[in-house]
């Protein structure tokens, strides 16, 4: 069982949770801490039904009782103060209850989540959390296999990420390459056909992709789409035909449709 | 050419301007006022080639010589405040720059939005204001014609929605229906064939709908998908497979697939 603490708002431990509204100083003290900060009741649920190990938790005292079976569970410290002493502590407004500083996971390497697996995608250098938590879901939703990131992708743990992702980041098996500069080859020798979406010339419309073995889609970030080493080295460049007038989908739409299209 | 006009933050002519971070305030101001803001050079230059009519302007001096192309061609005042006063007024930080508060074009009626269109989005209540400039872009580069919205959609207008469209609000031709009761008969007498996305059962798999004719793609809100009276009314209601075990896709990437699938 958790220990439950009643604590004071100027508590040192309460440090994980301070603050949280300021993106650049999470970000920063996620990665250096190693853990990430789940909110609300569904996603601290969902966080330790993964298997994540909480390090501590924070709420009022009227979500101990509604999370007493998690709490149960665990002999992680909770500390229990007024909910709007916890708004004025981490800056935001804690509608949804109670926050957990998780120990971020360990993650498995490429050949783990590759094993097996028939459809992947690849993110390289999405900034937009946004986008990450919806392509989670999107390809949970469409029985997709993984998720591969490039060393730059943003965090699916990050809060507006798990949000969006309504939990798939923790269920869909996700990698980071270290190596960026050997991933297209990696796939290939791993037995995947890399598709890559772009806007360029000489691109493949998308329904017109032919694969009978495991898919790598591959995809590039907001501003500036792949880069030109993927646009070079994937098996198929493909493209989703467009109005003439529209610059380009959203990559979360993209996405979307190509998982679809290219579904198992 | 616009009056260009100095003035101090406290000045009435401003009022369309103050307090814009305040959703509530700014959706009931703008409903009564008639008018919407349009929010950086961008998205100003975009509201008047698509010919809406500016009731004023709200600048920094060195937008002021940015825009002046735009501000040639219209007599609407030009108020100029320096950048930290207009943030202080607005209730944000301004970092596109110049804003505008736009009248609110007329919307046309149903009839003449669904004349010689074959592929048009129907959005009932859709409460997400991402959602509905996600569903806009989206539809705009997949060739789709039109949109129509139920009384109680959130407004294409509205800064989130824009910013999101990437100017398809202001590209994609769209009516609000007065009467959702009569909607789906409307449709069908206007030869359309209403596919409604649902995830209820006996639902046909979404690529095993058949069309020649026009269609209109029906979804519903995020909270509680389409009503009773869509379901039972629409000609097709359609479905995406997805896992057993995951909820269901959000609104905007199913609009995405389906939108994709049932492409003209």
């Amino acid at each position: 069982m958790a220990h439950i603490l009643r604590v004071t708002s100027g508590d040192d431990r309460l440090r994980d949770y301070t603050s949280l509204r300021d993106t650049s100083l999470r970000k920063l003290l996620e990665t250096e801490r190693g853990i990430y900060v789940a909110e609300g009741e569904k996603v601290v649920r969902r966080a330790m039904e993964a298997g994540h190990e909480p390090r501590s938790f924070l709420m009022a005292q009227r979500w101990v009782d509604a999370l007493e079976d998690v709490l149960a569970g665990t002999d992680a410290p909770c500390y229990v103060l007024d909910e709007d002493v916890i708004e004025g502590l981490t800056g935001f407004h804690v509608h949804r209850g109670a926050l957990a500083a998780m120990h971020r996971p360990e993650l498995p390497d490429a050949a783990t989540v590759l094993a097996g697996a028939r459809r992947v995608v690849v993110l390289e250098d999405l900034v937009d959390h946004t986008n990450v938590g919806a392509v989670f879901r999107t390809a949970a939703a469409l029985g997709w296999d993984a998720v591969l990131l490039s060393p730059r992708c943003a965090d699916p743990l990050y809060r507006r990420a798990i949000k969006v992702a309504m939990g798939a980041v923790f269920r869909l098996p996700y990698a980071r390459l270290d190596d960026w500069h050997a991933a297209p080859v990696l796939l290939r020798e791993a037995g995947f056909t890399t598709v890559a979406m772009t806007l360029g010339d000489g691109a493949v419309p998308l329904d017109e992709v032919r694969s009978d073995g495991p898919i790598a889609l591959v995809v590039g970030s907001e501003g500036h789409g792949l880069s030109p080493r993927w646009e070079h080295e994937s098996l198929v460049r493909a493209t989703i035909p467009m109005s003439p007038d529209i610059d380009s989908l959203n990559v979360a739409a993209s996405v979307a449709i190509a998982a679809w299209e290219l579904r198992a």
